[in-house]
């Protein structure tokens, strides 16, 4: 079977960058994990901006098809996105620096935000009228929190990083939650305490307090 | 008078890295710009790295010595954060990278976010105890809304840029402030209300809504 070498290229940069960040993987290291010459991998890639392009071009949304309706959906959807930042750390653990590096990055982290601002505006709007979110106290402060929010995603894993500096923890669900708890109506409570109570059976430590 | 060739490089290369961002200027780059050699610029500095170290060394802190008691004191301390965020943005557009490249940066962006904390955790119980904040609604709540504030700080630099994609504006006290309006009690709305429509009359499009 012919090697795709282009392919294990990707391969090994990602876990690479993944585990020495951007900045502490040459395209020599790259070589040499996938054991192939450096001549060769540049004739695939000339730059490392290539590699992760490249990265990026293979990746499916990960979008939910519907804006999620009920607390339990939306939970949903933050846990994909921390799952999403994980496995993705080199782009999110660099997204200020890629985006400074190519225009190319920074137009698809523009258009990847474009993008998710109308979900979750949906998934605002829907939740309110479900009765799980109270209504706005002024126009426009579902979009600051929505803003805040989409900050908390991108920057969460350089943030989690710093954070390991204070004495409380830094789960991704908690940080969210805490911070949208003051949005919920008596039966958006009650429907998070449920969700919380059985990841604590799971022994996930994602009570708010 | 002796030309002090050090400040000289230091203040060049905060204003390079300030307008082209730490990966789009060289030490060539800060050579030419001070007019000096390329090798007399590594006898003061042999990577930019040292440069943005003693940059952060010549830094007086910019913490008011006491945590702000009112809405307008906190106003006041956001302002000057942002301030320092523009005249800083040589770190904060590169906050991420930064801590990377240098574990000696790195851990004083800990130790800043260390003493920062407890700033805003006596701000925000002294705003409650004087009737301008409403309660926690579990514990633990102001810490995660601070959490999400200090993130605000640290990456509003990359995070408006990004933001320039969208229709709505990016006017960083409208974020903040609009991400805590939920705690503020009718004396502290009618406290904000009068900042910001002082800042109207000056011009500045800062109303929340």
């Amino acid at each position: 079977m012919k090697r795709d070498t282009r392919q294990e290229i990707l391969n090994a940069a990602r876990t690479l960058f993944n585990q020495y960040g951007y900045n502490g993987v040459s395209l020599r290291d790259i070589a040499e994990a996938v054991g192939i010459s450096k001549g060769n991998l540049t004739y695939h890639f000339s730059k490392k901006e290539d590699i992760i392009e490249s990265l990026l071009d293979s990746e499916k949304g990960s979008l939910p098809p519907q804006a999620p309706g009920t607390i339990r959906e939306l939970d949903t959807m933050f846990i994909n996105m921390q799952k999403t930042v994980v496995s993705h750390s080199y782009f999110f653990l660099h997204h200020t620096q890629l985006g400074q590096i190519s225009e190319n990055i920074f137009q698809r982290q523009r258009r990847r935000y474009k993008r998710i601002l109308p979900h979750l505006n949906n998934a605002f709007a829907t939740l309110r009228d479900n009765g799980f979110f109270r209504p706005e106290l002024f126009e426009g402060e579902y979009e600051r929190l929505i803003d805040m929010l989409y900050m908390s995603i991108i920057y969460w894993a350089p943030f989690s990083r710093l954070q390991q500096a204070t004495a409380h923890g830094m789960n991704f669900r908690r940080h969210i939650w805490g911070a949208l708890f003051h949005l919920l109506t008596e039966k958006g409570r009650r429907e998070l305490d449920e969700i919380l109570a059985e990841c604590n059976i799971r022994g996930a430590n994602t009570s708010l307090s």
